[in-house]
């Protein structure tokens, strides 16, 4: 499978609001996940961390919805951008606009890397 | 500079269309650009083969209009997408969406890495 192949493959289900599913076909069991953020939020490693962070983050924040664009490819690596309406629990509802930069081996996504809007 | 500074300097002279006074700017003299391609125009290392780059780009292409959305900032690197109405010389026009993924040291952009939509 190609990077492409595989981005497109993972973008869809992503479009689909499937991103459960995105990740439990597309992970590689060492992924690490990565948020600007210092704290302990700032790295997961490893398919369970990172499957507790998306449990944790939907347990958290309200979704009203969710636009997915891209892939965008380069090599082993493909960009999507998620643009979010949200309510963070105990928060005003807000506009989340986030890309994450995923690198693949294997057919497996390896790293994923999400970069906040500002 | 913090990264985020920088930017956000850098992505506001793109808003601006000042594409290569953000490079004169902010392109370290070692910076390398690389292209989701084979071939020559894959790799451009160092300044002059950078604006080169950019020089032969614009000759080619007439540009109807660009839209900038970012910056996306994570540690030393940041997003940017690019969204243009071009008409490549010699071809049909067309709508180009692709983002740069742009890696930042001393307060240079040491390597821009773009990637195409998809």
């Amino acid at each position: 499978m190609t990077t492409q192949e595989l981005a497109l493959a993972f973008t869809k289900l992503c479009k689909q609001g499937e991103f459960e599913e995105a990740g439990k076909r597309f992970w590689s069991d060492e992924v690490v996940s990565r948020e600007p953020m210092t704290g302990e939020m700032a790295e997961a490693k490893g398919r369970a961390a990172v499957q507790a962070k998306g449990v944790w983050w939907y347990a958290n924040h309200e979704v009203h919805s969710v636009n997915v664009e891209g892939p965008y490819v380069h090599g082993n690596q493909f960009v999507v951008r998620f643009t979010m309406d949200v309510t963070p629990k105990g928060q005003a509802r807000l506009s989340m606009d986030e890309v994450g930069v995923y690198t693949v081996q294997d057919d497996k996504i390896v790293e994923e890397r999400f970069f906040y809007g500002s």
